[in-house]
């Protein structure tokens, strides 16, 4: 803990978004970026710490909706990718085409994966035969397995996830846990006998995105991908956003219909009841690193970090005050201390020989939700005194110390919950609109940097081309929250609830 | 669950281990070897849980021992290697030529680590300006790190560990978890202000890895390696080997006293009280996804796995028996299996519609240490019947049955403990001995196949050899329990009581 006391210093305001997050995630002990490997940080304690809780809420729902944890090779032989490649490509020059991709013949290259992915190419001094890339993502490696692990309709629904490091070979700007090159990386791959139920997999998906959010204390907003930018070999794409202070949005989970797609590329079919052989119906869902990224964003503020309570690694840093007037000081929070971890609470005594002062700063910059401070006063009166991180100073009586503890971490979420919440509206506004002149589009008002826009839109590919354009912004697909009454489409004009938004992605 | 049934047919006897252990690793559905990069198996999910159950022991043995996790990026540059290089070849000169490393130059290049990595050479379609290569062990990029972290006494002593994949190319034959080029593994990294601390440090990690083998029921061998078998840059290593049932002694951990030559090469030094810098004291400490390996190896039989309680995926599989003739049957099984787990055993309810006689045989396979049934007639009598997987069959009270359970289970750990203390004791024998034939040494008896020879030796290196050379086997090192009498060393003849041992190592 050598230095901490002196660190906030340097902390930028957070008003300063692009200063104050790459700063935090150093200074806040999460990560050291001097690893020499751009976009290779080296996890430190605390930050890892954090990282394993949000993968504990992961797994929680992944076993809590029956899926199995596997783990796959991280190295994918060049030649297993043929098959994807294949895919991708008919099924671009389908939509290109506006056909149906049943029509196309297999027969295109597709070389855009090659060109995001590490390539292992010498086991020592030997160049290896067949190629090897660091996955960036497991479909290829998983499906081949599958394929020999479905057999009929007894082995359906398969539903397997793992918890991985995967590559991507990012030529972007990278920022710790936003952009990185070493993904710490989540991924569900469920195999179904029918349309209809990888179709209930995606709406479980969306329950357990939700679920996941919500102990982070992250809204979001949930949108379908327009075609552009579905996964490649999905039939569509669902995608969770948060809004980050600048008013970028984060995309920070995914989750694929495939259908019948993939398991026609990969061999993937099942003998149903009636002993006919059909193609099984294939989902994906996706969620990494960047869920850290978001709850660091989100809930910090000038001070430092807000770790929610459901993943803070100390839920409750505890500290003597004036230790030496009193001798019961030091026994009675160390009483304290295990009866609250008893109690099943991540709970830190902290006893180094600083001021309480310097303890106050630095677990404020760690953002630990609860302080707890005792002194010869407090075991007089029978109190302790609780710091919030959301703010306040709270004296508490002992007696009952487990059930205040609890009730306040659940007020700390509840105040994050709201605060991100008003903090999302206030960054998402009407669209200024666009009018028709000379024959050309125009704005009908200024777009401003950091806002995100909400737009009623049904229009078409060129129609969005045309928003994209104007405004320099993505448009985000249709919201899962539709409008109740039904607008004016801001290209087409026509009536509809389909509600969207018009944002800068990360 | 598909096929299970079937499998048990395919077990080979265990008498004939090598083809026993390649066949129960899949047949128990631990791994998927058919992945199409050799030595890269899928870890299925009983496997990875069996793996994740002793990863929670390391942590558990990390954690009481004071060390952090962190996680650092797997690719290390190429350039990172410099320091390593120079520091192993310089020891291995002065080793060659007996002298003091320190009067040495550091000049000479060693390429044999270069040959045993995988090498990332592109990015996307972009050759790397420095090639990268997957770590094998972390040394050079922790060190790297370390020297920026480490500044004066008071950051000592740094005590690291992290779990993670490393790899090597491996040129030999792979076998599921004892070689493989993808490997689960353990490393700790310390850092001390002296020397008498790292040695300190080391017998920490002899406790540590003493604790995780009693709780696998895991006898080993614990020795000091000879010189030629120390891990390179290391003043010395210990290792503990366990006698696999073929004879081969399967190396399952070791740790390393760098003492200050690391902290040499990687310019790691620390301010002492009175302002001095002086160099730091390492040491390092390994274990990996063998200690499954020696697992399976050690514990199962001709009917299949035995999983030791502390590490079992299931340590009591539930099934009704009879469940249609009284309706009573499923609700009890089901309430006992869910008190059983909120009382923390790892439960597993199994309602496959089956026959009872299935579900023992798969579960047999599985190794799961108490199967439990419940029928009619039990719910009458008010007992159930508990197969123990070490062999038996009890009828027990319902009352009490979590106590119950926590004995069994504690008597299976025992029976498990004593049967591989008998084995490996069986396979060690007292060494023939040599005799000086015209000018040259002779074996005085037969060595045998899958045996492991203990002997008094004090020899030197040249002395080993002989021995190596005349019996194909290795010397794994002076043993940490010494002969309590002073016998003859079998080449010098000298007086000694360094015991130590000649097996075929794995």
């Amino acid at each position: 803990m050598a230095g901490h006391g002196k660190a906030k210093r340097g902390i930028p305001p957070k008003s300063d978004f692009n200063s104050w997050y790459p700063s935090i995630v150093e200074i806040a002990d999460l990560v050291d970026k001097r690893y020499p490997i751009k976009g290779m940080d080296v996890w430190k304690p605390y930050g890892l710490t954090a990282m394993s809780l949000i993968d504990g809420l992961a797994r929680h729902e992944m076993s809590r909706t029956g899926h199995s944890e596997y783990r796959f090779p991280l190295l994918v032989p060049e030649d297993l990718l043929e098959k994807e490649n294949k895919l991708v490509s008919r099924l671009k020059a389908a939509r290109a085409a506006g056909v149906d991709p049943s029509e196309l013949r297999m027969d295109e290259e597709d070389s855009g994966f090659k060109k995001e992915v590490y390539w292992v190419t010498h086991g020592g001094e030997n160049e290896l035969e067949i190629p090897m890339f660091l996955r960036p993502t497991s479909e290829t490696p998983m499906y081949s397995m599958f394929s020999l692990w479905v057999r009929s309709h007894a082995d359906l629904p398969l539903k397997t996830f793992q918890i991985v490091n995967t590559f991507r070979y990012e030529t972007k700007q990278t920022r710790s846990f936003i952009r990185v090159r070493e993904i710490h990386f989540f991924e569900a791959h469920t195999v179904h006998a029918t349309e209809d139920d990888a179709t209930e997999q995606i709406h479980e998906d969306a329950e357990m995105v939700q679920n996941i959010l919500h102990d982070l204390c992250l809204p979001s907003i949930v949108s379908k991908r327009p075609v552009w930018d579905t996964f490649p070999g999905a039939w569509y794409t669902v995608a969770a956003d948060v809004v980050m202070p600048n008013g970028r949005s984060l995309q920070v989970a995914t989750y694929h219909h495939y259908r019948d797609q993939w398991a026609g590329a990969f061999d993937l079919s099942y003998e149903d009841s009636e002993g006919k052989s059909r193609l099984c119906h294939q989902t994906t869902f996706g969620m990494s690193e960047r869920l850290l990224g978001a709850v660091v964003g989100m809930h910090g503020d000038d001070q430092g970090l807000i770790m929610p309570p459901a993943v803070a690694p100390y839920q409750v840093v505890l500290f003597p005050v004036a230790a030496h007037a009193n001798e019961e000081v030091l026994p009675a929070i160390e009483e304290l201390a295990s009866s609250l971890s008893d109690c099943g609470f991540r709970v830190k005594l902290d006893l180094r020989d600083v001021r309480p002062g310097v303890k106050h700063y630095d677990w404020e910059i760690k953002g630990a939700p609860i302080r707890l401070e005792l002194g010869p006063r407090d075991l007089e009166s029978g109190n302790c005194i609780l710091s919030l991180r959301t703010g306040g100073k709270n004296e508490v009586p002992l007696d009952g110390i487990a059930e205040t503890i609890s009730d306040t971490l659940d007020s700390i979420s509840d105040e994050l919950r709201t605060r991100s919440s008003v903090h999302i509206e206030s960054l998402i506004r009407p669209f200024p609109g666009i009018v028709m002149q000379n024959g050309k589009w125009e704005l009908s008002g200024e777009i401003e940097d950091g806002i995100i826009y909400e737009i009623a839109f049904d229009g078409n590919d060129s129609d969005a081309e045309v928003l994209e354009k104007l405004t320099g912004l993505a448009i985000l697909g249709d919201c899962d929250r539709q409008f109740t009454e039904p607008r004016p489409c801001v290209v087409t004009g026509r009536m509809t609830s389909r509600r969207q938004h018009l944002a800068r992605m990360y």
